[in-house]
């Protein structure tokens, strides 16, 4: 293992005192950890929020085997030590990383294929935006769902951080984009992201408004997070062969739905989630990711929506932010 | 246009009267129709008896437009008539073919493309019981499901015309069967065509059974005919990363299920219906079962389970005997 001068023994970390609502977040210290063979160790400089990481403080998303107990499953920093045979990388590198926990913390530990450099022209907090809507954008839309050029994308939750990677990422692949949002002024940033058309769910049925934006052949791929009754109304708004991508199920889990319509359209209904996936695969997302979008980053066609910045120790402001359902793109949590 | 001599004028075929129970199959006097370009004219010999024919006859299932309003989707017998560019076939060659309605008659024009070779050593009868059946599961279950060579193949309603099929052909393509089927009779001809387990359902829950046999795995690829509560089941049955295909929803279409377990198994929940579907997409699939499965039926390696045979006239029986559930395999109509 290499590391860098002066590694810390101790570092501050948020943890989940109990589950609970935001206040159980809490500021504890704990020992810096070691990064294993093929690991490395990041000097947190600013970590992404994500739905899951409430999920889990919640007690409803325990971490899987062997994860930190600790929130976190995204990052941006230095390079602080290095373990065996995780060579690409050197003690100071800049980078952003998929965390298997542990994010809300001063260093984490994560798996060297799960790295990648800082978008060129990025700050901190910018990159640590960056891994965990790449990452599932990337595998859902275009890996499962299989969204090709001048196809239409139905997404909802247009304005999340999901919602707005979603958006540019399509437009930047040459498809179409309908998003659903909750306010005005979340649709007019679906909208300046990109987005053909931006459906105000409170105001509106979405299923019409793709009919007429797709001239009644219906969306080729639906990315879907609410689920409830969602799900058999996103059967309607699909195009034959439709590809209806579910990533989480925030409007219920169990719901009805006409399957006959799944058949008589050979609809494909698939889903995954992220944080449970091996290694490997986590590691071939990345390589697709640092080919296909990182150029993209770069020179700015795509970036990341940043909402709010809060310091790490006051994590569960972000956690109310993100909760109250009026973030527009990314919180994310400042690590001095 | 190439005929055989002394084609007649006029044939007998079995209409629907008006929608309604099997009563309503009546004879009729109908002209023979003539093949268009690219199609073939068949003297039928033999008609194969599908469900799909039944909704036709309810009315809950009308012809596609342009298709013949007579019941029949598949048939066997000589060429009698061959249209512009459809010169693969020779008049009196004995083929079998998909046919897009019109099966119940003495003679039915079909697309060349969709005609196949009687398989060497097969009546008429059995060659009538091939297409609709083969068709559907070739696509349905290694196309669509993408079923390999060592995984587990769950099929409900084994021993209907599609089971009895999907068991074989998995089987004989290296892959383990579960089947679930109404009576020990239907359970005991799953386990003679192949299936590793067969679950009576009236006394057994196949999830329980799948779990049992797969070491807790559960299914690779789930071929379903009976949607309603079984949808939920089939999701719980399924192994992560598992294909459900739908070809009919008997059981109902409308149906609840956990969707937040799609999601974390990553299954992908699919199906088709094959009439609607194009030209070029059956001569597709014509052309698979001609390369990889016409040697498994010449060899009987895999044949069709023939359940009973009737005359044209008596089309009525037929459904009757469909409809009761009894069956074991396909139920074919004899055209003299």
């Amino acid at each position: 293992m290499t590391t860098s001068d002066g590694l810390a023994q101790t570092m501050t970390a948020i943890a989940i005192s109990e589950p609970g609502g935001p206040a159980v977040l809490k500021p504890e210290r704990r020992p810096v950890p070691l990064p294993g063979p093929g690991e490395i160790l990041i000097r947190v400089r600013a970590a992404g929020v994500n739905r899951p990481d409430i999920a889990q403080r919640n007690g409803s998303y325990p971490p899987p085997p062997g994860a930190s107990d600790l929130p976190g499953l995204e990052v941006a920093g230095e390079v602080a030590a290095i373990g065996e045979g995780a060579g690409r990388w050197r003690i100071g590198d800049h980078v952003c990383a998929l965390t298997p926990g542990g994010g809300y913390a001063e260093y984490v530990r994560v798996h060297a294929s799960h790295v990648l450099p800082v978008p060129s022209g990025f700050t901190f907090s910018e990159a640590a935006a960056v891994p965990e809507t790449y990452f599932t954008v990337w595998h859902n839309v275009f890996e499962r769902g299989g969204l090709r050029a001048g196809e239409t994308l139905l997404v909802h939750g247009g304005s999340s951080g999901i919602g707005t990677t979603a958006i540019q990422l399509a437009t930047a692949r040459g498809a179409r984009v309908i998003a659903t949002a909750g306010s005005a002024d979340k649709c007019g940033m679906c909208l300046k992201l990109g987005a053909e058309r931006a459906v105000n769910y409170r105001e509106e049925d979405f299923v019409t408004a793709v009919r007429e934006v797709t001239q009644g052949k219906g969306a080729n791929v639906i990315l879907d997070m609410v689920g409830g009754d969602y799900v058999d109304r996103n059967y309607i708004a699909a195009a034959e062969e439709g590809r209806i991508v579910q990533i989480a199920v925030q409007g219920g889990a169990v719901a009805s739905a006409n399957f006959a319509r799944l058949m008589a359209k050979r609809l494909v209904h698939t889903g995954s989630t992220l944080r449970p996936r091996s290694d490997e695969f986590k590691g071939k997302v990345a390589a697709a990711l640092e080919a296909e979008v990182w150029p993209l980053l770069a020179s700015r066609r795509v970036a990341p929506v940043m909402d709010m910045i809060y310091p790490l120790r006051e994590a569960w402001r972000a956690h109310e932010r993100l909760e109250s359902g009026e973030a527009i793109g990314k919180i994310v949590l400042d690590v001095a």
